[in-house]
């Protein structure tokens, strides 16, 4: 047997609501997460949350939190994984949903690989993945754009562009928007795509109001507008040949 | 209040690995899998073997174990679905990971969209995503491909295809491939990228031999071959412009 003197890079997934955490988190991620003492993550008070809620073994004020911006630097982020030579373990927490998925820690996963740190990615909700699961469109070739374009006329062009993608690789599109914005993007989708082509709606995933219909868009039309206003939801569509 | 008479289509993850069930499945996914009495399953026997690790509440012969293949016609699957409308939970699962993703469950969960009925997906591990999180390539965009071609040529000429598409793009490429042929794969895979190009090998996730690693292909070529011998693995890869 040899014996581990460095520590491990966790990457710990966080919830995507207020549901309890035996809802989403498996008991052995929890356990990992109380335990570690320094977090590098999005927003140090979503983790603070997080760290409440998974009843963290130590008092908030002895766990160091280092956020990560666009600003955060290459020397910082070594610095901070410096202490996992030494055989400190380090966590790695989004805002929401599984780091480095979405968000700005690829950046640290990527240093860590590069330092030849090992990196430990654990079980829990991804809103995209769910998202996925639950929408029926093709699970076996998909592509996350993230955001599309803000302005209208970009945006539209974008949406029809992956559509087309979408038709010639059979590929499921997904994309996510900033809640407030739900409710336009579900407009321009219905504007701007075919009607035979299948969109899912995939509205507070996790969460007592979680709600995921998949429909062509000529059927969408003639249906009541969901209620998406400043609720986290993601969008996929897969185009019909 | 209002009284829900239909029943729930559960889409409920299994295990990726011999790993116990609190390492990778949340307390409530496992209470729910454990009361649901009829499956849609992949692969029945594996779907035994986790009804048995997740202690299902039933005697297994008491449960009922739908097989979907590829000769599963529509009318089966409706015929299927149809005690959900009379009140019953449904689960599906697929043979690991996460149903109807990068498996044929998807046209379980359509069916289900066009009957109504409510879809819930439950948190658990996925191959794809605990790969593409502890990679440090890309997490904001990326392509899921499932399997690349078989034949020699066609493989190295859509392998270039899509470092074409992720330099493009700056979108991480995910494959994966049937386990016996993992170490062909990742010659290929050296073979016919740019030394530039970033390659993830992320193989047995959640098993004991767990192993990520994440190089340019230059440097993949000096360092010995990891051990891929049937075992499972997720390959992902980044072109650096």
């Amino acid at each position: 047997m040899t014996q581990n003197t460095t520590g491990t890079v966790h990457l710990i997934p966080v919830g995507l609501s207020d549901a309890p955490t035996s809802a989403w988190l498996p008991e052995e991620t929890r356990q990992c997460a109380r335990h570690v003492s320094v977090y590098i993550a999005e927003n140090a008070k979503s983790a603070r949350a997080f760290l409440k809620l998974i009843e963290a073994v130590r008092p908030l004020q002895e766990i160091t939190i280092h956020t990560l911006t666009e600003k955060t630097t290459a020397g910082e982020i070594r610095n901070w994984l410096g202490s996992v030579r030494q055989g400190l373990d380090i966590g790695v927490v989004s805002e929401a949903g599984c780091p480095a998925v979405a968000d700005p820690g690829a950046r640290v996963v990527a240093q860590a690989h590069t330092m030849g740190l090992t990196v430990k990615p654990w079980v829990g909700p991804s809103s995209i993945l769910l998202s996925l699961m639950a929408s029926g469109l093709d699970g076996q070739r998909f592509t996350f754009h993230g955001y599309a374009p803000v302005n209208p006329a970009e945006r539209a062009k974008q949406l029809r562009a992956w559509e087309q993608a979408s038709l010639k690789g059979q590929q499921t599109q997904i994309l996510i928007e900033t809640p407030y914005r739900n409710e336009a993007m579900f407009e321009t989708l219905l504007q701007s795509l075919k009607g035979t082509t299948r969109l899912c709606v995939a509205r507070s995933l996790t969460a007592p109001e979680e709600w995921i219909q998949t429909h062509d868009i000529a059927h969408w039309k003639t249906q009541p507008k969901p209620d998406l206003n400043r609720k986290p939801a993601v969008f996929l569509f897969l185009a019909q040949s």
